[in-house]
């Protein structure tokens, strides 16, 4: 366990710790990793892009067939490339949504001009594999399925097991944006049979962003010529190139992947993703039970919500406003996140980053204090909007 | 003058210091700045955005009717965006290529469904603006022209402002790729009417690499809807984003841009791009005339020459190897970059970064050395190898 507890316990001096779903508190070791300069076509760089890829895949349970492709920039860069490189011009895919990041895979086929369908639930319910099922028995134009493993939209955890084996018996191809779960949420792309994942190097990992990846079929890649719109962001042609050289298609970033790489180091200290699991959840549970004894209402019940990010709904009393809040916790040297459920109004504050049980026990101590200062009586969300949700 | 050059003048301990175009050596002031963590949606970032972009439009020259957007990834990727964005699906781009980058772009637009032409030139020639107001003359459904001010492949500068003046008599747009020209040469996007232009963090700025940025008219991202084929590289939505709560759309490489911000307080401290372009040309200066005088050939007169990245011819002699020469420099702290040219063997060695005249002597000795040690007497080019570029 590498975590500066000292330094991460010590809200309110410099930046405020970041409860957020990444970008998200690093470990002083993380932040150091970056000061230093290296050449992207040194062999000292070289070396650090198999290690990488090799450590990243082996944390996908080092699935058989399968390769590591990084690729610079955000997370959604990487779910971007993972559907333009691998669907068809004459594919089709069904996306499975219930929340933002779902509808944002849907917008981004569309947009590449992939025929797209999507089956939709509410934010706080799980995708539904009975209901998937019946989806691919109706629609047998659909080649790919895209899901996300934890919508971070409301915290929920979808039932990827489940999922993937429905979408094997129907013989189609699973992508999946893994996002917030990877490195922490069990994830074995090779019994899930996976085509792909898409993940990044700034949430359960703990580095910083700027760097995402894809665990993909390297037959995919294979058969993937003349996929991708992008050149930027085609998966195969970068994998190609670091096949042939080590080297990457364009300038990399250097310093972020020497963070990930620190990072890597620090999730192995820990105990790898079952002790960050562990972890979490503990910051998950400390946090819950201290909101709820506040009175505040989370969205989901326990068995919905994934470790991650948890969704709070706002509370009816007219003293509330999130900026208020917000600020407040923010002077007490907390950044929490806005909500982003299209129905109901909440905020969300997450449970991830290189925090534990004693930034939580303080976090919820600041909720305190803010909500006397703002007057605040009754943290409950209103009957109706609860309702709203049933 | 903010550069720490005791540090830098202390090759062979750590890392190496990069010759490269980059990523670059950077100041310690630099890498510094990373260590922090800063939420994406907090009023710290925003600030840091907003300060950036206005930083940005100003080493532009503050063009009337243009904004900066910002974007992750490599700089490939903001030109990719720039073209993906900005040319309509039923425009034309003329690309003008004497180079790898140009190339690119070819194939950029190539890759995103657009018509597209070329005017090519050999990679020791500059770009001619006669053949290009010919080739304009004759192909009316050209909607946009599309060059590389610096071409990194051989590190000849593209004589812009006659282009830009050719392109303009014609009533066409002109998408420039300025990576490795920008925050050093001369560059003002206004008198140029120029339509944008693609730029990175980490060439000339001298920050890390990871993040991108264009320079745009903001009528075009206006009329932008429809254009672009990916979500990621969509300019016109990013822009509209930043405009209207001044967030990213998706998660920012917060800790380059820290880095970038720093590294533009130090371009300001070093007196802005005059004294930085006066600082490369002397490093360019000190480079070429040590290496001259050791016998090497440079493949550009000094007219074509920008001070950015040197190309040198490999040496006939048979004792000489590329990778023994790279290894005997790199043993001594210097990490110089490979050849890219199509037709000539040859090598690379970079003037910018945080490096002065004592480094350019340093690695100017550090050749020497090696020189000696592969036992290669007579540095010059064979002389069929130099004619086939005349």
């Amino acid at each position: 366990m590498t975590r500066d507890t000292t330094a991460a316990a010590r809200p309110g001096r410099g930046d405020p710790l970041l409860l957020t779903p990444g970008p998200l508190t690093t470990s002083a070791g993380v932040k150091a990793a970056m000061t230093r300069d290296l050449g992207s076509r040194d062999a000292g760089f070289i070396a650090l892009t198999r290690r990488l890829r090799t450590r990243l895949l082996a944390l996908a349970g080092d699935p058989p067939g399968m390769t590591c492709v990084p690729l610079a920039g955000s997370g959604t860069f990487a779910v971007e490339a993972m559907i333009d490189t691998l669907v068809p011009r004459q594919g089709k895919l069904l996306v499975l949504a219930n929340g933002a990041y779902g509808e944002r895979m849907r917008r981004i086929a569309t947009r590449l001009a992939r025929e797209c369908t999507a089956g939709s639930w509410p934010e706080h319910e799980p995708v539904q594999p009975a209901r998937v099922d019946a989806l691919l028995r109706d629609d047998p134009a659909v080649t790919h399925v895209a899901v996300v493993h934890c919508e971070t939209t409301s915290g929920l955890l979808n039932p990827l097991p489940e999922i993937a084996e429905v979408v094997r018996r129907h013989d189609r191809r699973l992508l999946v944006d893994a996002m917030s779960a990877f490195g922490a949420l069990p994830l074995d792309a090779g019994s899930l049979h996976l085509e792909a994942l898409a993940a990044s190097s700034n949430k359960c990992l703990q580095g910083v962003p700027g760097a995402a990846f894809c665990v993909v079929r390297e037959q995919a890649l294979e058969q993937a010529a003349g996929n991708a719109s992008s050149l930027s962001l085609d998966l195969a042609e970068q994998w190609r190139a670091i096949e042939n050289n080590g080297q990457w298609r364009f300038t990399p970033p250097v310093q972020v992947l020497l963070a990930l790489d620190q990072a890597l180091d620090e999730l192995e200290a820990e105990g790898g993703p079952p002790a960050r699991l562990a972890r979490y959840a503990d910051n998950c549970r400390t946090l819950v039970d201290g909101m709820r004894a506040l009175g505040f209402e989370t969205l989901l019940p326990a068995a919905l919500q994934a470790p991650i990010i948890v969704t709070f709904l706002s509370p009816s009393d007219p003293a509330w406003g999130f900026a208020a809040f917000y600020e407040g916790l923010r002077r007490r040297g907390f950044a929490i996140y806005p909500g982003k459920l299209t129905e109901v109004d909440s905020f969300r504050i997450g449970c991830i980053g290189d925090l534990g049980r004693d930034e939580m026990l303080a976090v919820v101590e600041a909720v305190r204090e803010v909500m006397a200062e703002l007057g605040i009586k009754n943290p409950s969300a209103a009957a109706d909007r609860s309702r709203a949700l049933t």
